[in-house]
């Protein structure tokens, strides 16, 4: 056999978990960014691939030589980046299970249990999130675990096109089909609009709420009429809670109830904010997705969970299946022709799947619950520190109000002329401390320095930290 | 923090290692398709999710009561349907160190080392497979890890939509795209074609050559000119070496040159038979896929290697970013525009990914590309044996030359109106004995048994256990 055996598995698996607990443990000591140029990772690399086993030792040798100097590190204390992409080693516990078992769960019948996990785990977040018991499979509907929100998005459209349009399974799309976001978006949407073959064209970007970067329902109800007027079918109407810029929100509840009377599927991307109504004082978060299609939250920006895991909930449980089921002889069994399972094959685009609702399963019984809402309160508490400090302090200001654990800021010179060029300054200056690893987004066309909380090892003190760095590089900046 | 420190999981990681050991240990004492009836693991499991933490014995409590007895044993040494899904212990090794350093590889400043280790594995493995150089990064194409080869294919169908037709990103697809494929043909492809809004109006089943399940190149031929002729675009067409119901090879070669005057892409998918051409006297599975513009092979197949891992490679590194990529202010970075570097988020759906390079990685550091190539042989020459001990057993016939480690085989009654329910009665009581699992296609609408030889524990013994099972159930199903 060409495998370890369970012995020397035994082993060097130790050694593997130690490797990682080393590397967690030493996160602090090393620069978030790392400093390579383009190639180096190559050049550190022979060409040829091993002929011959190096074992562990040469693993590890080349990923202490190669991966761990090049690798931006995701899980540092100080990466404030984009959202966080949570990987505790709670996760990582159950993801290794899911590894030992090594199986596919396209199928109920491929691996019963890995389906019924994760139906059990998707009812029971559904609950904790205090979501509409719709989207149960109790309630006649139900979730699914997807890689990405990009992939949920893309799923949600491709049952909204089905379902606007019984004959597109046969004939495709017609081009009459529109979507409805906002400038603030994610693009992910307007990749699933490409991707479905629906083209640039269909994309509607609704104005906003004046003062606001939220959807105007208004505008949304007046964009839907001018295109039924044209002969246009609005197929899917995309509100956000919490954009990606920052952390904006869109008025959930008064867009579904623009849509709805025109058959428009309502797809709720949540991706980043979804998770915190499991605190009930952020459940506000999930108000209105009552009147959804479906809804996408993902346990792995910011609920301890590693990638890949989007938690998609639908309100039909036929939604997906009618949308992307096809049948082959090798594929048809007895259990799926009984109508008594679900095949979550038919609820995503790839065949395969992993077992993916392990890692989440790990977390929970890591932490419980209360261990979430304990997770998410405190880096939402952080944040309204750190926007406490930002409005205190003249030489900056916020760019838009703050967002759960998302903040905002700009330098502020006196001289908006100047603002942009001071606040990527002082960007720069930080993240080149290699202490923190902060983006950009622009807000109204002006630069703007995100602050996103919530990384697995991310405490006061790390935030502390990183305003005064942000404080001296304004003051560097400051001066010519 | 809510996390393990780093101690903790040094004991709790060593623990479910041990988990992992003696659950692969054990698997030949296990039957490999479990016995449950549809909602009986959720019927296990409470409906709340736990509030407070119970920690890894709760967590494995759990699997060892609800999941393990419900799941089909995808590594279990007697695993014979589908295709294999070879999770090696190696490639846990690997994949656990992705999870610990859990980062997240969309753009390669989001992390060089995620980018340019799959980069350098994709080159190297394209070597390995005596691709043409032209797939690799210095031959101006490339590779990429998908999380499956339906992904690939659709990955490879938008290229070819926008190749086609550059207004594609603006204006979709308008309903003159054809996309050839054949009967046997994996569903993938289908669904490709509906998920890009083609419907199946657009999917072309070519005839197969006479007396076989391949491709006819000439029929190919006459249904692209026909179409041409009828005003539409012949966009894609793809060959298969090596189909799910029977391991089929259609002409590759002969396929390309007759698509690529007209300009449609070839896309081949080798999911399952690619990685065969590590061994030398198996390269002729890549045949005539240098004319070919993209190919793709699963390493979580049958190269030991978990899934999610198909390796796709396209003739052109601009082909995918060309169709896929959509860039918002806040991925914007410097890296990326200078041209240097590649961005993989464009090379796929979705946004996020994980480090998977780091699974094949430890593989090729476990066991050399000479322990794969045994590996591959191994199993080809236990096929061979089985079809020899089918051809020589007066009650069953081969259903199909057998292909690679893919054996075809069905009852044979003297009665052919018989055959059908004989090898369905041997297949059943097969896989209820627990110790094989076999799964069926249709052969010339014939039922067939299909036995799948590649898991990662299967060894002469298995093979041999497993034929006298068969001869076991064909003698009792010989009697009424």
């Amino acid at each position: 056999m060409a495998d370890l055996d369970p012995d020397e598995f035994r082993k060097l698996g130790h050694a593997v978990v130690d490797w990682v607990a080393a590397y967690r443990e030493g996160l602090p000591e090393r620069p978030v960014r790392p400093d390579v140029a383009p190639g180096w990772v190559r050049a550190q690399l022979p060409t040829a691939l091993p002929e011959e086993p190096g074992g562990l030792a040469a693993l590890l040798g080349d990923v202490d030589r190669a991966v761990v100097p090049a690798t931006t590190h995701w899980q540092h204390p100080g990466f404030h980046g984009f959202f966080p992409a949570n990987a505790s080693l709670h996760s990582l516990l159950g993801d290794i299970l899911s590894g030992g078992l090594g199986v596919q769960g396209m199928l109920w019948s491929t691996s019963p249990a890995a389906t019924e996990v994760e139906q059990v785990l998707l009812d029971g977040m559904a609950a904790a999130l205090g979501l509409d018991p719709g989207f149960t499979f109790a309630g006649g509907g139900g979730g699914v675990i997807q890689d990405s929100a990009s992939s949920a998005s893309l799923v949600a459209l491709l049952a909204a096109l089905h379902r606007s349009s019984p004959g597109w399974r046969e004939t495709g799309v017609d081009g009459t089909e529109r979507v409805y976001v906002t400038a603030e978006t994610h693009s992910s949407l307007a990749k699933a609009v490409r991707v479905a073959g629906l083209g640039a064209r269909a994309l509607r970007v609704v104005d906003p709420l004046p003062g606001s970067l939220a959807m105007s329902p208004s505008a949304l109800a007046a964009a839907i009429e001018a295109d039924i007027t044209a002969g246009l079918r609005p197929v899917l109407v995309c509100p956000t809670v919490g954009t990606t810029g920052t952390g904006a929100v869109d008025p959930v509840r008064e867009v579904a109830e623009v849509a709805r009377p025109h058959g428009t599927w309502v797809h709720v991307d949540a991706a980043w904010a979804g998770v915190a109504a499991l605190c009930p004082e952020l459940r506000w978060v999930v108000d209105g997705a009552e009147l959804a299609d479906s809804f996408v939250t993902d346990a792995h920006k910011w609920l301890l969970t590693a990638f890949d895991a989007s938690l998609l909930w639908v309100r039909d449980v036929r939604a997906l299946p009618a949308a992307l089921s096809i049948t082959p002889e090798y594929l048809r069994n007895t259990a799926s022709e009984s109508g008594e399972v679900v095949d979550y094959r038919d609820w995503q685009v790839p065949l395969g799947r992993r077992f993916r609702a392990l890692k989440l399963w790990a977390v929970l019984h890591g932490v419980g619950l209360s261990g979430l809402r304990e997770h998410v309160r405190g880096h939402v508490a952080l944040a309204a520190e750190l926007a406490g400090w930002v409005r205190a302090e003249p030489g900056f200001a916020l760019a838009a109000p703050p967002s759960l654990a998302l903040v905002c800021l700009r330098a502020d010179t006196g001289d908006p002329a100047a603002d942009d060029a001071a606040s990527r300054a002082v960007l720069e200056h930080v993240n080149a401390s290699g202490a923190a690893l902060l983006t950009h987004t622009l807000v109204d066309g002006r630069y703007t320095i995100r602050v996103a909380i919530g990384s697995v090892a991310t405490e006061r003190a790390h935030v502390v930290d990183l305003w005064e760095r942000l404080r001296g590089a304004r003051a560097l900046v400051r001066q010519p």
